[in-house]
């Protein structure tokens, strides 16, 4: 069932004047909740701080957002999308004189991605590249054209779960709704989010993971034909957690395939555990 | 006095499943209206429809705005705002399999710029660089954060009407809500627009105008540094139209003058005649 707050009143409709509509002034998080859990909580939590302060909203946008929290109802699993916009405003781009948030906190149903976690899924190489904009880079924002725009390049066919996206240097950043690594040799890799990309609150608790199982861990800037040596490839993100690759369609005859892994087994494994403690 | 209609009906709110809330996702155009008539109407539409193509909109998306205009009660001198989105969607960037635009139609009151038009304004340039993204470039799209961030750095003061915007290679775009031109020895100046910036309906009807006055029009890419000996100044828009700039601040001590020269003040006779006819 999906039920919606506006500034803590149960309604699912908006203001036209809203900011987030107009210019995509602000800034969301999607959260995982398990057994009326939301899950990592406080990374998507700092997060969106980061984001508030990047993007210069005032000081007490974070304690609202934290004061609705508290009030939502949260049981069951489910998704909770946050959003949170620099609220009505004058036309023109200018901030607002008042401070005026608009939060939004929509709860609805968690889909079971069993499957895709236990089978992996199929992934291409998106043409679109994303713009280089440091400035924007990491942070959850409501710009999110460019990720449209990738993924509508398999709009249509149900061949492919996830795109992998590329920046205008040709360096892979992530995937269309997920973030990215592999493995080689017992390495982990995955691309540097300083000058695009989202950086998900799930890759971080991964890499967390990673360098805790004493993996080593590498982050940097690689063209996707790295990935045609890789031993293993998997996708992330808070909702869909853990999904292992199974393969990558580079054009119609560059197709490789992967094995899932042991990495990406093992990752997936303490996942699960971690939620049992 | 404002109204506003979505989708014909006349309210002032909006799903917050709407994909222009979510994701930026739609196009917008503002229209200087006046004694009931949208100035510039079909180039308007025109940017509109590359706009609709680029972000792969449905072919109806079009038609829909075009009847929904001839509903609309224009009368006396207004803004009209028309936001054209890719309506409501399920969670994530997948296009809605069901064609589903939602259009926006704002009336405001047109604000009184004689004064700016006749005394020129002052600007600064911004520290925020564009990200270059041609496949976004030109169309006027709703992911207008890099405009609100550049905006920002004046925030407070009325010290400056426009910041001029450069993109990450140094290269000048626009204002953060304008177009821009300049002229040197009677040739006309303005920042090509094929990787960053908005493709104002404006400047591309004074580029016409300046083109059949017979000057030579230079559309390039060029530093700030070129404004250091430009003889004269301007910005442009399809509401404020045509306003000199007087002054450039690059930073405390470098603030440079301009006198409101002829180009600019031929153009807006320009504009004015054409209104009279």
């Amino acid at each position: 069932m999906k039920r919606v707050w506006v500034n803590g009143i149960e309604t699912d409709e908006l203001s036209v004047y809203d900011r987030a509509f107009s210019y995509g002034d602000g800034l969301f998080e999607t959260i995982r909740v398990e057994r009326g859990e939301a899950q990592l909580l406080n990374a998507h939590l700092q997060r969106l701080k980061l984001g508030l302060e990047r993007l210069r909203f005032p000081a007490q946008a974070f304690d609202l957002v934290l004061s609705d929290l508290e009030q939502l109802p949260l049981k069951g699993d489910s998704v909770l999308k946050l959003v949170i916009t620099r609220g009505q405003g004058e036309r023109g781009y200018a901030l607002p004189q008042q401070a005026n948030i608009t939060r939004v906190m929509m709860l609805a149903p968690l889909s079971d991605f069993s499957s895709q976690a236990e089978n992996g899924v199929h992934a291409c190489v998106c043409e679109y590249q994303m713009a280089l904009n440091p400035a924007l880079a990491q942070i959850k924002h409501l710009n999110r054209l460019e990720q449209v725009m990738a993924r509508s390049e398999w709009q249509g066919t149900d061949q492919f779960a996830e795109g992998l996206v590329t920046d205008r240097e040709g360096y892979l950043v992530e995937g269309t709704m997920s973030n990215l690594f592999w493995v080689k040799d017992s390495v982990v890799y995955t691309p540097s989010l300083d000058r695009c990309g989202v950086k998900g609150v799930m890759r971080d608790h991964l890499i967390q993971l990673i360098q805790l199982q004493g993996y080593e861990l590498s982050e940097g800037l690689y063209k996707p034909d790295v990935l045609g040596c890789a031993d293993e490839l998997f996708i992330c993100n808070s909702l869909i957690e853990v999904w292992p690759v199974v393969s990558v369609t580079a054009s119609e005859d560059r197709v490789q395939g992967y094995p899932i892994g042991a990495v990406t087994k093992k990752l997936q494994q303490l996942l699960q555990q971690e939620k049992h403690h």
